[in-house]
């Protein structure tokens, strides 16, 4: 088996090059992952020279000249089109020449997510990539997708991102027959939009599939679905709302315990309590979310991303290309062809669903 | 001034007819507001016996006979045409006849609204009802509105949302020019969907109204938003989410504070701060969720409300009475009606959006 290397985006990201350098730095000395960073030479060199890394280029990490930069508001579609020099087409191209598995970026994420459809294209069957993530769950971990590639999802995106998800949890989760639901405003088949009960009446008669029905909003966080979908609109909304959640409670206890001498000493007492707490809120823990159905490995990093979040996002790379989690998605996807052939042609396209547009984690 | 009265649906909810009846008799018990319970006369005189409290009939309670219930999982919409004589439908008779000047149900929410639109119908110049809520934020409370009355919304129904949410902000929160925001998955303009867009350009030209943009997910819990406006299905999403972190929370931090004796020491010196985190996420001290638009204060109580609950929705509807909530929503709607007539010229009508099936709080 080839060894596997992560591409980079130096540039991307609110806090470039210094962060996605220090994450490849630390991925290849900790994990001795070997990564290839993309961007502007010359101040790749000097990054790595500041923070006494010189050393590795040869040994583990190589640098990959990128002329052009999207900056973090910049159209995506144009800049998809018309940058084919920039940080984030070079480390794609890396990929599909083979000489990386995997690419990370913490830049303008529609701009990966439209450069990645451009440069690399879609796993054969898949009607439209999605954003994952894995999200802390009170009985494990839920992957929910699509967290903002595609603002309106028909019932087969939805019913196909169902399948994908699935793979997600199964290869990388690890959980045996995950439990799939679809997100909803409330339990009962009669709820949903039109789009939700197609997506419901697909996967309900979908073979080799745990469907569970309809999710709720609660379920993200306190349920045994270990998949759930919804469209990218939705999906952001909830990502956002988490993350928001986890700051609220922080500064919540932050003010609480500052109030007294014996909560003080509460807090001491119980320090690892809060720490475990504000690890499960902590998107740097997760490193990224992957952009499935892309033909290729392709991690999408929040756009403050500091060096931790970066080598995560990196060792989630190679892991998903450890499990071929694509080769999984595309055979799941082609046994299952028909179930999406017969919806399609049942159903009108969703306007506005191009996935050129990314908010997920900006 | 004539003295508030409030008619109780005495057989909605799960824990009908016990607990919306001790919720009435704290009312009227604890803070001398005049309930009328409306239900089957039997069974509620048999509950009054029960709980002690036969000798409050003629002294602030009184009973309504209703011959019918409408079951939790009855379609709302012929609930609300064949049941006539449902203790739903007779409590809104109370208000429609002036005998009572607020209506409270812990029942099949949807049928409440529906029966609502029947009896009463809505304030002159709002298109559609809307369920709002006011939830904490760490700078203060956010106004979340629709929660589930409406699966979709039109621009123009999302934009008078705003300054009915603006109302309730001002009125019943207190919060002086209270900040208004879409909820959208992104901040910038050209983020979200045609509603939301078109919604974002009806409240930016709008005069009158503290217009912020467009909000995120995170906004609700984390923000100086102090009202957010979505269509149904993502209100009740949110909704659905915000109540399964509560519980995630409680649960996360039962079984950590269980395992050592320093920390079971640290829970005892900070009991006070879990105890306000849990009643900052306790539904029960909302009490309910208001109807808003329609010609009557109608408070929507949670399914599983418990005495506590009753008499906080109760309360909730004598205040929505005093600082009549319904005339200011009238009047900013009249003064504002060009913004949502032009708008609804140019917009087609949302599909699917009948106001008859709720979700928001069963």
């Amino acid at each position: 088996m080839v060894e596997i290397r992560v591409a980079v985006d130096g540039m991307g990201g609110d806090r470039a090059p210094e962060q996605p350098v220090r994450g490849s730095v630390r991925a290849v000395r900790e994990h001795r992952i070997q990564v290839i960073l993309s961007g502007d030479e010359q101040r790749l060199r000097a990054e790595l020279e500041q923070q006494g890394a010189l050393e590795l280029l040869g040994h583990g990490l190589e640098i990959r000249h990128a002329a052009e930069i999207v900056e973090m508001d910049e159209k995506p579609a144009q800049a998809a089109r018309k940058k084919k020099q920039s940080s984030i087409r070079v480390a794609l191209d890396l990929v599909k020449s083979g000489e990386a598995q995997a690419m990370v970026s913490a830049g303008n994420s529609g701009a990966v997510m439209a450069t990645a459809l451009v440069a690399l294209g879609r796993i054969r069957g898949v009607l439209r990539p999605a954003i994952a993530m894995s999200v802390p769950n009170i009985n494990g971990k839920t992957v929910v997708l699509d967290l903002g590639a595609n603002t309106e999802a028909a019932p087969e995106h939805l019913a196909q991102w169902g399948f994908m998800g699935e793979a997600y949890a199964r290869l990388v989760d690890g959980v045996d027959r995950p439990k799939v639901g679809v997100l909803s405003n409330g339990e009962e088949d009669s709820k949903g939009s039109d789009q939700t009960r197609g997506a419901n009446a697909i996967l309900k008669r979908a073979p080799g599939i745990n469907y569970g029905g309809y999710a709720e909003g609660s379920d993200v966080l306190v349920s045994d679905f270990r998949v759930i979908v919804t469209d990218g609109f939705t999906g952001n909304v909830v990502l956002k709302l988490l993350e928001g959640a986890g700051r609220f409670v922080s500064r919540f206890f932050r003010a609480e315990f500052e109030q007294s001498l014996p909560r003080k000493l509460a807090y001491l007492l119980s320090r690892a309590v809060f720490a475990k707490l504000r690890l499960m809120a902590d998107y740097r823990e997760y490193g990224g979310a992957p952009l499935l159905g892309i033909a290729g490995v392709v991690i999408i990093s929040h756009g403050r991303s500091d060096d931790m979040a970066i080598m995560r996002a990196i060792m989630q790379g190679k892991r998903h290309v450890e499990v071929d989690l694509n080769g999984a998605i595309e055979r799941i996807v082609k046994e299952h062809a028909e179930l999406f052939k017969s919806a399609a042609q049942a159903a009108a396209p969703a306007p506005g669903s191009e996935p050129a547009e990314s908010t997920a984690t900006n």
